[in-house]
């Protein structure tokens, strides 16, 4: 086995043309070129929810078409204005699953990928499937976006994300999922090639000997750069024919192997880990609609268009259309509005 | 030994009154009660370095009476006005060992500290007296403080802190920093009596089997509060009967035990651990300045009146008087004037 000295080498790396993997950029959300003030919309979310029943129409109007930043001077001036939050305002008013998707929508971002979590490590739910939130805010997000998730956590409950996940998630998937959470990766576009191939090296015999816990595999998916990881996947398909996720799963079929399938896949093509995450819950009997409305809601204003057409390569089909047909009244609407779509 | 499950448990903790364990209020710092405009300081700062020489006592009189703020407002007016950074430009006019305190003080915090830990990660210096900027950084300042480092050296370095680590600090030193500087501890102080028990114990455990690599070792001092921490110590001085660090001194004489005491004297008293640095850095033959700079640099803004406290206690003498007599010239007055004296 290499050492670490070796694996973790410092040559100057090389700025490589700009990618396609960027976070943001990609949005499916429509904001307006005109935007009311913060005021005026808040006003007309509170005349929403007077009277006889809820103007949902007029809830999804507004909020549908702002961005976070917007939402966030919504939310502020909700507050001063009626002297409750509107979470709260929307919670006495809204239900359902279009409830639900409204107010994750409303939150912050940061607040709101800091509240799913919670839910899923307070949740004690096996598995691996409930962990997916974790590995999207830790490698198909920005480092701020992450750090803030931790900060809201923080300010929100009364521990650390580290340590409820410390808590809840037993070895070896607590071991990896505690690298990912406290990343901070450098965010330019900066790839040394040798190190990529060196690393594809480690991974590979982490691989075979299926010591997939290893320090070393945690700290090269939780310290490297997105870019540089890429390189190294690149480099490790083309070493060793497969792609490293295929080799993963056939080395093993537990809950540590499907995990870092889904930690690569994040790394390599959030498009694609969402674009599955949203096929996976409307195809096949019922639909997941809490998958439905994380993905819908996480990406419409950072990578949505990319989800499409990622979902289109995948399932020949169209997302727009799969999401219409699958849902239905006020949650279709709003779903159909973060998309981009006309209601 | 007890299992993961058990050791990190999730009870209601416990508000406990605050403590003196706090960053921040304690600063020998003094700044005025009417500033003058940064445009003003800026100026005057210019007109110091202009002429027969420069005029450093102007430069003392301003910079080491401003905080972390309105150093910022300098250094960005500075900017505006003079088409050059105030970094630069006191390069061009200041050296030795006042030059480096003085350029210190004036970057941003968070800046200092990931060019000091870059410094010290660059040196291929052995041991672990050079890695005491990344303890404290991690153990001694706030978790927004921790971020804000690790977001500056990714903007200033073409890497993240966290993979420097690994290229240049060999096992077991290196798992134990990329646990701290990874860390983003929760900051108000909430103690579980179990868990310090637990814990206690747990660090007992490994202190008498010399494992003070595992896991479970990192994980406790990564990802639980000061507070929570403080409690821990204590629990394990009551029921073992020494302090934790005199015991891991007594199990080995490497590196590691050294390392994990400075950690826990930084998370126990960060006070204690800089009045020491101050001490070391005087006593003996020789000063050993980058010490001593880094020291009273760090903590004038934050907490040097506990360190002049602790400094009394520990070697019955006082640090102002110390430092006037191990230090000369510009340096000392400039030192002297960041511990609040008059020059």
């Amino acid at each position: 086995m290499k050492s670490f000295k070796k694996l973790f080498t410092s040559k100057p790396r090389t700025h490589i043309p700009e990618s396609s993997f960027k976070f943001g950029g990609m949005a499916s959300l429509k904001t307006l070129d005109v935007v009311p003030s913060p005021a005026e919309d808040a006003q007309k979310i509170k005349n929403a929810f007077i009277g006889l029943g809820t103007d949902e129409d007029a809830i999804i109007e507004i909020l549908g078409h702002r961005d976070a930043n917007q939402r966030q001077k919504i939310r502020e001036t909700y507050r001063l204005l009626f002297n409750e939050t509107l979470i709260d305002g929307l919670n006495k008013e809204v239900s359902g699953d279009f409830g639900k998707a409204v107010i994750l929508w409303t939150y912050d971002p940061c607040e709101r990928d800091a509240r799913l979590a919670n839910e899923v490590l307070k949740s004690k739910k096996k598995g691996i499937k409930h962990l997916e939130v974790i590995v999207e805010m830790s490698c198909a997000s920005s480092p701020q976006h992450l750090v803030g998730v931790r900060k809201a956590y923080c300010d929100l409950f009364n521990s650390s994300l580290e340590e409820d996940i410390l808590v809840s998630v037993p070895m070896p998937l607590r071991k990896v999922l505690v690298g990912l959470v406290t990343s901070y990766r450098y965010d330019k576009e900066m790839v040394d090639k040798d190190v990529a191939k060196l690393e594809a090296n480690r991974l590979h015999e982490s691989i075979k000997s299926k010591d997939l816990a290893h320090d070393d595999v945690v700290y090269i998916l939780s310290t490297r750069n997105f870019y540089q990881l890429r390189a190294t996947f690149e480099h490790y398909k083309e070493k060793h024919g497969n792609p490293i996720d295929e080799d993963i799963m056939k080395s093993g079929k537990g809950d540590l192997e499907s995990l870092l399938k889904m930690v690569i896949v994040c790394i390599a093509s959030p498009e694609k880990h969402f674009a599955q995450i949203v096929g996976t819950a409307i195809i096949g009997l019922g639909t997941d609609e809490d998958s439905l409305t994380r993905a819908i809601v996480s990406r419409a204003e950072i990578d949505m268009m990319k989800v499409k057409s990622e979902y289109l390569n995948i399932y020949k089909s169209s997302l727009d259309a799969a999401v219409t047909d699958d849902t239905s009244g006020d949650y279709r609407k709003f779903l159909v509005t973060l998309l981009g779509g006309k209601i």
